[in-house]
């Protein structure tokens, strides 16, 4: 459906400088053009390197179907603290990587709460529950979330609707979440792509990476598919899902991926049911998430299905989930059965066997870490909320230092290389 | 949403040619891309005149969203008897009709039921209720279509679900309609298109009509938005919902047209689930219509949403209505949720007052009718299955002869014009 074509002009619109065949040599080549390669290219320029970001349809992956959610609090989940730790760091780097964007981009830092060229919005997040049942879950929920320091205040109904009239007066339940703020995951791309594309040392290949190019016993760099190669003192692998079939990874190096499928649906709101909604409203009804956030351009975006089975093919959007976001929505906000809908778009996030993101350098069987090999993938549900961490991560890999704190996230912590950690940061809840 | 760059996409795939501000003349001009115009064009071409069909967009209006469903039986309303005839009569002409297409486009006419250059079907319709309630509106809607000679015939449960076994077993009743078939209206007007393209006499002309053309008394054809006009001895006004504010009507003539609008679903069946059905099933869910259409290319057509108020752009498609369509489909075949959304579809229908087309010659002041001049407009949820007999009824009027049955769809029923025959042919229902 028209999500394809909307990328694909979208992607036309980005296009700014490609190169075939050439070979070209930078400090720094990162795989993939989504948020997480693009915020990592944005930190590596802004600390002076020279980048080279490699992706065929920059933007078109994952990131293109994610809400933009900036939920540490919101996305806890029990046996993760590890990983809510990095959330929170994330979170705290929010609000001066937005800055920096914006500033780069000569644009005006706004005041809180309002829109700025990446939409990032600090406004507060609502959590509601639909029955009884999703009250209590809420409510347990909370524990856990105050057990954490983290900060979820109870509503009135009375209260939640005073807020935003449009909701269900048969909601069950509401929270205040002031932690949880948004940000507009296309607007973000655009922004850093533009950004990038500034620096006259900074280029783009509209290409597929192939593999690894390596060079006496390290990584020296990419090849491309089709021929030609990118030469690199260091290398990003940040391409999501294909980040585990890249050619000549780390010998012994397995990065357990797995597809996790998502169907968003963004919808205009008729002029006479604007704003209809402030804050962003997570939804629990009869027990399945959904949400609704609103956007600046008098948008907003419905999702929160989440699939492991195989769609039919990559991007098929599912009837079924759009079926249930589109129920589970009304419950909530009985008026979106009355707004428009543009666009249902569907994308495989990266799922890691510990939903924690694969971060950092891979281990060499001689002791050491690989050199010039840094790996970004595996952000399943996190990946716009974690753009700033993980960007911040790469850029102390690439002067030499690293935080002990995120050594848990090692790429290798799944495979057997001798010199892995072979632990995962996160347990499984049992 | 896709919707429309996938419908310019195909408008642009049938482009044949254009004449920007050529003055054209030819015998016959219909201003009207969608399947009306284009019947009636490729009637009035196979009698040997030379036809311009004029429309920016030809295609893209309602026929764009028809399912194709040919249901006089489905479609029967009550206080209809003369719309019933005439949709009977367009039956009987639709598999002559659609063998004339495949002859001309040197296709092979194929067995009944396996589907020919349009799309044209002859499998049986299936009519299932939901509840009981849903049984006894389709038990007493049969009586009144024995009333008037049609055939349905009640199938048990398992007798359906021997047919069709993704039917839900929890359906409350079902009824064959062996006379209700279909045709994929994309594919009729794409090969209508290229039928009239392939006679050297006959244009396209891919502009808006401004209005029509008159001289000494009578209509000479056709003035082109943007200067130019196209001069024909017969005008035929096939353009929907736009007929009524086209300049220079005849005097008095109001064509009393109303937008309803209608929102369809296309979805991709996944191999293993086809085919999902083999016969059209129409039904009901606690009073409310959905029809699941299967097509040859595994995908199906769903629809039914009928809505009256205006949506926000006339494209716009509904997030109530989707959703309604896709609960109401899976009460029905609960696989529906499996399959893979490839379209969203919303478009205008033409309504009338009493639901019946606006057919025929206008009346003039001076008692006769205006010469030069066939409206063919108003024809709501029937276009497709009328579109042999209105292209019939035109090529009558064009050879100077004309149908007493059809007297009564005359298109000045609704005007006081001297000599417009004032009276509806089918009365509202009480």
């Amino acid at each position: 459906m028209g999500t394809r074509t909307s990328h694909e002009a979208e992607a036309a619109d980005d296009a700014v400088n490609v190169a075939v065949n050439a070979d070209i040599t930078a400090d720094v080549a990162v795989i993939g053009g989504g948020v997480i390669g693009h915020g990592i290219a944005f930190e590596a320029s802004r600390a002076g390197r020279s980048v080279v970001l490699i992706d065929d349809a920059p933007g078109s992956g994952a990131s293109w179907a994610a809400a933009g959610m900036l939920a540490p609090v919101s996305e806890l989940h029990y046996q993760e603290e590890q990983l809510l730790e990095l959330m929170l760091e994330s979170s705290r780097l929010w609000p001066a990587f937005a800055a920096a964007i914006d500033a780069a981009a000569s644009l005006e830092t706004t005041a809180p709460g309002s829109a700025t060229g990446t939409g990032y919005v600090t406004t507060p997040t609502l959590a509601v529950g639909a029955d009884a049942a999703d009250r209590r879950a809420l409510a347990d929920l909370r524990l856990a979330q105050q057990a954490c320091g983290l900060t979820v205040e109870p509503l009135t109904v009375r209260e939640a609707r005073g807020r935003e009239p449009l909701l269900s007066p048969a909601i069950s339940c509401a929270f205040d979440i002031p932690a949880d703020h948004q940000v507009d995951p296309r607007l973000l791309v655009a922004r850093l792509g533009e950004l990038l594309d500034a620096e006259g040392r900074n280029s783009f290949v509209r290409r597929r990476a192939a593999g690894l190019l390596w060079e006496g016993g390290r990584v020296a760099g990419v090849r491309l598919t089709g021929g030609g190669s990118v030469r690199a003192t260091e290398t990003v692998v940040a391409n999501g899902l294909g980040a585990a079939t890249l050619d000549g990874l780390p010998p012994g190096l397995v990065l357990p991926l797995r597809p996790v499928y998502g169907d968003i649906l963004r919808l205009r709101v008729p002029g006479h049911l604007r704003p209809l909604v402030t804050a962003t409203v997570r939804g629990m009804v009869r027990g399945v998430p959904v949400y609704i956030v609103p956007r600046q351009d008098g948008t907003v975006v419905i999702g929160a299905t989440q699939r492991e089975d195989g769609p039919v093919h990559p991007h098929a959007v599912s009837a079924g989930g759009i079926y249930q976001l589109l129920r589970d929505a009304q419950q909530l906000v009985p008026a979106v059965a009355e707004l428009e809908l543009l666009e249902a778009t569907a994308r495989a996030r990266p799922g890691t066997p510990d939903n924690a993101p694969l971060l950092g350098r891979a281990a060499d069987p001689d002791g050491g870490d690989v050199s010039g090999l840094i790996i970004a993938t595996g952000f399943f549900r996190h990946g716009v909320l974690l753009t700033p961490a993980a960007a911040a991560v790469a850029r102390q890999l690439i002067d030499g230092t690293s935080d002990p704190r995120w050594e848990g996230f090692r790429p290798d912590r799944f495979s057997r290389v001798p010199g892995a950690s072979g632990d995962s940061p996160t347990k499984e809840a049992a």
